[in-house]
């Protein structure tokens, strides 16, 4: 495809004066996913790995459980202005006998809660719905293979490093060896197009790993992580307060603020090998 | 409401051992914004500022151009799990003759398009709907100016000090003086919440200002920008690729990396006044 990033001039202003140069951005284009010919949703992302984000999005919003669920998945033909296709229009069908789920899954995740919309019934709704709750996964990592994350992942981002303008996802085992790693401008996409990868090798639910990502962990990530079965989260940056209470309630280990060798741990503590030279005061 | 954050444990790993302290997260819950008692949207935010939320959220969505195209806005009778009203559902009326939009706004954005679904149709749909095209606006910006604005944003975002955990938006005037500054853990709220506080205060159009991003420049934030009249936009980190088309597209200046003394110009850089000790090449 050849659209991960796009060239651009730029004026680059500095202490030592402006100059014009070539600079390289992210791209960014709009993804319509259908199913069976009839339109889903629409979300903006890094074109590449279109199948892993629709199979990833398909199994966190419950409307799949496994890569059996799905019967194909093809670009539909979307001319643009040029009368090239886009690639911008995915449709999925779902294997016989799979319901296809009400409209608008997503805007109507919350509201159809009886308690109004709070954030216990945002809890509620993940743990009716998940089919891999990870509570019981007993995973252990060790924190100087946890600390060693953060680097691999942005190893891993090749066109982060380019653009500066990516965020990443990453899966690892509890030995810190990657299993699928992916970027995108943006980090819900990320996330899918690694879960949705591990869905097509029919690798969920994802016992033993570790989810890692490049920014910050909203409820909606944990969540992800939740659907997939994944019992350990780590972020580079800080989590929200419903990510934390969502990741208590799942049984999942959630870590924040991972750089250098040091980190916050927020849940699931047991899960963490902690290494003789890192004592626990 | 005192909801904006939440303290709680955390086990604090370093080099020198492990710590349990108290720790502040930011606070996340999900709002609920219906139009004349039908739900609209929901969206994971920082409780607080939820009438500015709503009122930029539906401006730029083109459901209303002017605050006086809302009759009223109020919090539901939505009792959580304790029996106390989570103010998490809004209620917003609009004035009378406000058509409401078709359901689903959002997701309905692209597939409305004649080609398909391609960054050009992207770029037609917000031509077609911006009441307010910033090509015109004479706002000039000193580089001396810009390159404060980032520091001034951050002075005022009080809650990410504490969590590290939310995003910023700030308008600021050409002198750089600051006309509204939100934060919140989703980065398209917090300019929701800017721009539906300029709305309140009949500044929408926004001529002659500029909205300062905490973090990257993506498309749907450009996008609110052109809905609003926005002329320039500025951000911490990397814009992507449709970002910069769309804000050449809307005539908007577009600044990235706007770190230390230095930046990247990706479109309409006449409006920027480069100081002389800072020469253009």
């Amino acid at each position: 495809m050849g659209r991960i990033t796009v060239r651009r001039p730029v004026l680059r202003i500095g202490p030592n004066g402006g100059t014009t140069r070539p600079d390289t951005l992210a791209a960014e284009e709009p993804l319509e996913i259908r199913l069976s010919s009839k339109p889903l949703t629409v979300t903006m992302r890094t074109p590449g790995h279109d199948v892993e984000l629709a199979h990833g999005f398909l199994l966190t919003e419950s409307v799949i459980g496994d890569h059996t669920d799905v019967a194909g998945a093809r670009y539909c033909d979307s001319p643009g202005p040029d009368g090239r296709n886009t690639y911008n229009v995915l449709d999925v069908q779902l294997a016989p006998g799979v319901p296809p789920p009400d409209n608008s899954v997503e805007r109507n995740f919350y509201t159809t809660s009886s308690c109004g919309v709070c954030g216990k019934a945002a809890l509620d709704a993940v743990r009716l719905r998940s089919a891999h709750p990870p509570e019981q996964d007993p995973l252990r990592v060790r924190t100087e293979t946890l600390v060693e994350l953060p680097d691999r992942l942005r190893t891993a981002q090749r066109v982060f490093s380019s653009t500066g303008g990516l965020h990443g996802a990453g899966l690892f085992d509890s030995a810190g060896e990657p299993l699928a790693v992916r970027e995108d401008v943006g980090r819900h996409n990320a996330v899918d197009k690694v879960l949705g990868r591990a869905l097509l090798d029919g690798s969920v639910p994802l016992r033993g790993s570790v989810l890692m990502l490049s920014g910050r962990a909203s409820f909606e990530l944990v969540q992800k992580a939740a659907m997939a079965g994944v019992p350990f989260v780590a972020a580079v940056s800080a989590p929200s307060s419903l990510a934390v209470e969502l990741a208590e309630e799942q049984g999942i280990t959630l870590v924040g603020f991972l750089r250098g060798s040091s980190m916050n741990v927020y849940t699931g503590a047991e899960r963490l090998v902690v290494d003789e030279n890192v004592p626990t005061g």
